[in-house]
């Protein structure tokens, strides 16, 4: 089968390129004035709510690897894990500026697809986009998210204000983005080895989705404010159950203890990791990428927090002096910590 | 002479290095109510003004060198460049979040030196470093800042908005960033060939700080208000004067009709162009980097403008038909192209 020629980016120019890859932006929220094709876009929040601003960049061969990760997959992830940061602050996302910067090795094609997955992110999230940068590195390719929210200023939800007594509580289910990024990475040596063998993915669509097309939980946030339930903390869960916890701990001065058997393991996520000889729960406290709310509580909302299916209350908030704990299986206490985050360890 | 021993950034974990990094980070506009540690920055925006937000991206040798380049004034530039577009809207800089992306053969002291200049640059433009993202890359570094401003809604100032029979103006002067990247890059190559060589940059100090420490003219906008002055169309000159000519001109609909003569030159950067055998008219036009204020005014502000220092009035706004031009010394008319932007074309 022939597939059609693709077009260097040279072939566009500044003006094309741009022109290509931001024509279908649609300004769809009221507060967005002007969008792209300005020094700056135009905002209005003059309706008495606070403004949040979020920024994350994603790096090639750090945050992603071109080689299992499909360039729409790749967009819509960068859009979700910024509407992410603002649905943590229990807030509404409304714009992002997208900044990329790739190799010449990069087609126009391939950009059309980035943003493809980037437009169905925005239309997803009721996000506009409205400004960034195109420019070119040496080799790799970088991409810079800012994403605009807003919040009623009284109802913004800090990580740094969890009280003790207040119930833990985490969305949908942890550790299988980690499991997807594991299989991903075993079927990439796989066919590095041997250039014909197909990959064996077919039984791992949710563990691969969770890790190629994470979603923010938007939804969450929205069931919470229909039951009436305002958390009193609030992260996204990004790096790992245990380096968020610390955060929420840390920040709010207080101690936690959370169970084992509480924490929201999808069966396939369990079995893969343990055919990896991973156990399923290091895999949720310190895999990352997971996106799920994690938040505290008052223990008053037991009741209505009970009835929420994609929550889970996995434990409650103690005095600072209780340390930050996991129960496990058996009942012995092991200390929680991060293990997050080693990026600086590992490369060059 | 003994230098102090380096730290890898390994030693710091993420926490330490978020911490020593933003730790200087002072909220000093009153609409940034909450800054860097949470998911999001909280601004407060309800004062009925508009917000003004752009992004900028700079990455390792594209936008710059760091073999002559140094890092404070490299997170200098980087935040005065973010600046420069909000001045461009006829806004005030209130907020930046930074997002980096640096190999493990940056030092800590070397991230430090970064914001260094990052802080030095936030003081000068009163603004805030509210958040970000701090990461790897598996080599090279890239920088990416978003910018939040606000600006009255009746004072914004579009590039599309130019109209027949305005004057063409621009700040200060142009062409001597790209004298300072012609020297520094000249000197470079001395340096590969003979490692002993002493750069020879000591008469070239004003065509350096254009080139490595370029201010944002957010002075000439408040000059242009306490003159009462409302420009037309504004864009600042970050491509060279031909390509932000046309982008007024193609946006607004018309034409123009710019003199030499009265392009401002200063005379360190015509001498040292014309050595370079570059002539300097080029150097203004296609240089780029200069970080002025190119706007369009009303006929009717001439005798205003003129009184300005800082300000060259270079020729006036015509009907679309007769096109974009350049009125050379002796009175031909050579059409103005956009040479800027060639990224693509270089690498890889």
């Amino acid at each position: 089968m022939n597939k059609p020629p693709l077009t260097p980016l040279s072939s566009l120019g500044e003006f094309g390129l741009i022109d290509r890859l931001t024509r279908r932006a649609r300004l769809t929220n009221p507060s967005s004035c002007r969008g792209a094709g300005d020094d700056a876009a135009v905002l209005d929040y003059n309706n008495g709510k606070r403004v949040l601003v979020s920024s994350d960049m994603l790096v090639e061969g750090i945050h992603f690897d071109l080689a299992y990760v499909p360039l729409k997959h790749l967009g819509y992830k960068a859009v979700a894990v910024n509407a992410s940061d603002i649905y943590a602050m229990n807030g509404t996302p409304r714009q992002i500026t997208l900044s990329i910067a790739v190799s010449s090795r990069f087609t126009v094609e391939a950009l059309d697809e980035l943003y493809e997955g980037v437009y169905l992110a925005c239309e997803k999230y009721g996000v506009d986009l409205v400004g960034g940068d195109t420019t070119t590195t040496t080799s790799g390719a970088c991409i810079s998210i800012t994403i605009i929210g807003e919040a009623d200023k009284d109802r913004i939800v800090y990580r740094n204000t969890a009280r003790v007594r207040d119930l833990i509580c985490v969305s949908g289910d942890l550790g299988a983005a980690y499991a997807g990024l594991q299989l991903l990475e075993r079927e990439k040596r796989v066919l590095d080895g041997n250039s014909i063998a197909k990959p064996d993915l077919d039984n791992h669509h949710y563990i691969l989705r969770r890790q190629l097309k994470p979603e923010a939980r938007g939804d969450v946030t929205q069931r919470l404010r229909e039951a009436s339930i305002l958390p009193t903390a609030m992260i996204d869960v990004s790096d790992g159950l245990s380096s968020e916890l610390l955060h929420i701990c840390r920040g709010s001065g207080v101690g936690c203890r959370v169970h084992e058997e509480k924490i929201p393991v999808d069966p396939c996520t369990a079995s893969l990791l343990e055919e990896l000889n991973i156990n399923p729960i290091t895999g949720a406290l310190s895999g990352g990428e997971d996106y799920e709310l994690l938040f505290t509580a008052p223990l008053d909302n037991f009741d209505a927090l009970s009835t929420i299916e994609e929550i889970s209350i996995i434990g409650y908030i103690t005095p600072p002096e209780e340390g930050c704990h996991l129960v496990t299986r058996d009942g012995s206490l092991v200390e929680i910590k991060a293990l997050g985050w080693t990026n600086f360890k590992n490369n060059e």
